[in-house]
């Protein structure tokens, strides 16, 4: 490990512990080294505060005369409620500027670095690049595409199934594992699921931790088969949206407003169409979207490359059945030459269980 | 670690290493510490050769009296062709014997410990015990059961598919992960599949090592239909065994027994029955039998709690399809809760893939 990297890492410690409060803003740290000596540290806590640069700029008084500063993004080249990070940046008389990534808007990235250079300062970007553009995975996506980061998740058996050929599945995971599903729910801003599961498990699709966030429950539901008596209709734990076509029953989407359900009319008639739906769930601003389908409303989203994260929880167990589903249906690729590659694919154990956790890499770019 | 674990790991490495050159004997190693000094070190290295504790004796020479034996298995009872080991130990004037397993053998287990408790010998078993019986997990099943013990080996995607919805499969997994299942073939006495295979592939079925051993090819073909120009057939690399039912054609037997293939012909009529197939391969002296089967080949095994152990690849790549098979078929168990936990389950990388290896734990034993 390089000193870059040791400085850099302990700027993605600081900022990766402020998850789930800077939203809609990204995770950031920093910190300035001047003559091999820690004299500032800063990290982003909240929208509407201080750049994570000028913290550590207020610690540093009069130390950033000469010093290094390291920062987990490209500084800002925007007057917002602090005036540009980069012009702050140099004011403080800092010599160098280390930069993890650049920021993933191509609107302005890059202008904070001609900002830097422009005064003369050296700047050196790509140290620990890729655990930052992990750590914001969310908002990079977001800020670029205006739709949500989407995540899909499964639990499968050990021979890949996600139920039995009778449409059992309770429970595939252990205790571990299930209680790592509603961290997932607490990270992410909507859940979606098809009607079916709906209807044949009645989940609340809340996140049951201590003082868990609960996410916007998304139903996929062409023809409104919802049942008012649903307990995603009449728990009131988080907003409830239904998504269908213009084939539903206009008396049925009265009585689901009525109770509070908030109904979107996608224009494809048919079943729902997922671009569709992240396209309006950017519009409400959803970042993030975790999708527990079961096999087609998932094979849907992956048929139409808009999942950019795969999380599977494998347990130690076989269960058989040349009927029983798998987690991806839908029609498939034809040729296993075809098959779309996980990226950056990682393991864990969680208790019993193994977690799987991958990007898939569509062979022309993801939508 | 203990010091009685510290010289028991040595003798069980040292057995390891002869793995593939004791059948039908089983791998043990044996460690001799006096006055905490090792003394002496033996392992069983042929059939028809000493056993691991008289090498080790020999290694000690005088030194065996009053000191400790360390050995992986029991030591033998039997007057073979060096006496009983239990004797030996004995004579040697050896004050303590800590062993890892009991012999398997339910008609021999526990003799040994009977013959040196007699001689005042103190006796300590258990030390590793695991490590032990899964060094011989092939011979520990064949020994008592008298039926090959069967791995299952699969490659799979990420979501659970041996092949695409148009039964594609080339390839899976990467060439790191194909390697090791020549591995896995080298050291199986046989390695089965169905004829479908046999048709759609056309594969040969051979160990692709340096000096690799070839197992017995098994075929189950109910009616025959295996083709006089297969590979299996006419490639003479190694013994190829077709099992058929009562219905096949005797023209087509004829035929391919002409070529060379040895027919065996089970009771049952309709599919060939596994339970049949391993106890024919059982009275053939086949000790250990790698299923790389189909779906439905691999679920007959799987339904009739056949399989010991199982192996599955787990490529980091989706390719979706609701008609794309998984790796077991079969009719499945009807719920999750009655779904075979596998136990000792452990997982490695493997260049790009995942190797998971697991132990079916069936509710009422296994067969």
């Amino acid at each position: 490990m390089t000193n870059h990297e040791f400085y850099m890492k302990l700027a993605l410690q600081n900022a990766a512990a402020m998850k789930g409060q800077t939203d809609p803003n990204p995770l950031v740290g920093s910190v300035i080294v001047n003559d091999n000596r820690i004299v500032g540290v800063g990290v982003h806590m909240k929208a509407g505060e201080p750049h994570a640069e000028i913290h550590a700029i207020r610690m540093a008084g009069e130390h950033s005369r000469g010093a290094t500063i390291y920062v987990t993004l490209e500084p800002c080249s925007h007057y917002g409620r602090t005036g540009p990070c980069a012009v702050a940046i140099v004011e403080a008389g800092i010599k160098r500027v280390v930069i993890a990534t650049l920021d993933p808007n191509p609107l302005v990235s890059g202008r904070g670095v001609r900002i830097l250079e422009e005064a003369g300062i050296e700047v050196i970007v790509g140290v620990c690049e890729e655990e930052s553009r992990k750590m914001n995975e969310v908002f990079n996506k977001f800020i670029v595409r205006k739709t949500p980061f989407v995540t899909l998740k499964s639990a499968v058996t050990m021979d890949g199934k996600i139920a039995s050929y009778t449409s059992n599945s309770k429970w595939i995971t252990s205790e571990t594992a299930r209680e790592d599903v509603h961290l997932l729910r607490n990270q992410n801003a909507a859940i979606l699921v098809g009607v079916g599961t709906v209807l044949h498990d009645d989940p609340q699709l809340t996140t049951r931790l201590p003082n868990g966030r609960n996410p916007v429950r998304v139903i996929l539901d062409s023809t409104l088969r919802l049942p008012l008596e649903a307990r995603v209709v009449t728990d009131g734990e988080a907003p409830t949206w239904v998504f269908t076509t213009p084939s539903h029953d206009p008396d049925k989407r009265k009585a689901l407003e009525a109770a509070g359900v908030k109904i979107f009319v996608t224009e494809r008639t048919g079943r729902v169409d997922p671009s569709e739906v992240v396209k309006l769930l950017g519009e409400q601003l959803i970042s993030s979207l975790l999708i527990e389908g079961g096999s087609e409303i998932n094979g849907s989203f992956f048929e139409q490359k808009l999942v950019d994260k795969v999380i599977v929880y494998v347990a130690p167990k076989l269960i058989g059945g040349r009927n029983a589903p798998t987690f991806l249906a839908g029609t498939g690729l034809e040729k296993m030459s075809e098959a779309v590659e996980l990226s950056d694919v990682s393991v864990q154990t969680l208790g019993k269980d193994f977690k799987f956790v991958g990007y898939p890499v569509y062979p022309e770019g993801p939508r």
